[in-house]
């Protein structure tokens, strides 16, 4: 599968009055790591939605394992690649990373589950899972 | 003038690694504050939007003066209304009040300009300014 | 167990250019009911950490299900119960309904694990993990 | 001055139901380049709390001008200064370039005054401002 590796500065924005980052804030961080996934793959959101006819990728099930904490100054890893995908949904992973003596330590641990859109043929106002487009699969899908 | 006052909670969403409101989070509440002022005078953001055909009421310059800094747990009270009417752009002020034992003290003042604006006529994905409605200025301007 | 219930309305600054909330504001909300979970059980977040000596509960492994989308203007209801206490970790559950013509409709599931900390005794700039205390488990096994 | 010039891609997490950044996401863009600009001259945040004793140097007064909007998928540079040091408080510029086929368009201004703060010396739970070090002074003030 194709794989995102990007490092990201934790800033003073992202943490709470324990000194940590604010939890929520890490899935502002996966959303963007898998916006930034499709861009590797050829295409910025904007140019996914034109291309395709799409809505988007709306998320339905999403969770994080958190491991390592981190704070402001700190440089994370997020590695994120797609697991799985089915007719009309995908899996995503998210692995976050943080440098160490001993090489790097993994810290976090997220996973999505998002749903191809339309909007719906009879009513624009709701929207309709459909099938991915084989030429995202194959690019997502690349060594 | 039409003024809203209402009571917001500070979170520990709300809060940095110094122990007080991270102040771009005031300009969330402010921007809340704006639109229930709307609300309060008969339209939700959505309603407004479709009554009017327009865009929003985007902001141009905004300002906010920290006296005195809020925590987690703390209410504070914040007061809007709009203080001037201009053709297509009005200003808003919001004083933000805290309980004290001599009653309530000012912890923040902030400021806002913002312009009317619909799609533009001859290229829907610009914008273009548009006259306030008299209705908007009518009941935003009651006593 | 003790239940919390609260309304929150959506707001602009929750909702992204899809039009529907921005997922990783529900862990900001959910986050926030925690802590009213607690503030109902007699303790708002800065007195647990006074009096129980702790640096807080942090999330070790959250989860959400979304089943219905919301946008600017909804309200929508959440439901906050612990679910399970063990000797220092706790789980919680979040029920998301929607107001509807039949009922309310459950829009989303959240998930939370959580770990009681407090500073490591021989190193303040470590956490460890420490027995719930008696009093808080019984306070929010409450029916 | 010294001048810390960075990029910033505009992420979907930036933007609002309209389309465009959510301006307090500007502020947030804000706060973190003034934290940058001190790391130019040779302080992560966390250091310079440590080598000077400060909590900080809190916001007292800022202000943004919108002139161009953006959204996700673009790259903005965000170039910022000190422009006046007084005894223990300094104002900060930022300004917003957008990328232009005529070359580089000013997008936004943004104004911050903060303070040089402390823990009081006899009341560890409140703060105080302190004059700000020479060496703070003569780093950012380099060519």
């Amino acid at each position: 599968m194709l794989v995102n590796r990007r490092t990201v500065r934790i800033e003073w924005a992202d943490c709470d009055m324990a000194g940590i980052v604010f939890y929520p804030r890490y899935f502002e961080m996966f959303d963007t790591s898998t916006h930034h996934l499709f861009e590797k793959a050829g295409w910025k959101k904007r140019e996914l939605i034109r291309e395709f006819d799409i809505v988007g990728y709306p998320m339905v099930d999403t969770r994080g394992k958190f491991l390592v904490p981190s704070t402001a100054g700190d440089d994370i890893i997020i590695e994120t690649q797609v697991t799985e995908f089915r007719k009309s949904s995908f899996d995503v992973i998210h692995k976050v990373f943080k440098p160490d003596p001993q090489g790097e330590v993994l810290a976090i641990e997220g996973y999505e589950t998002r749903v191809w859109v339309a909007k719906h043929p009879e009513d624009p106002s709701r929207i309709k899972s459909r099938p991915i487009p084989e030429e995202v699969i194959r690019r997502l899908s690349a060594g």
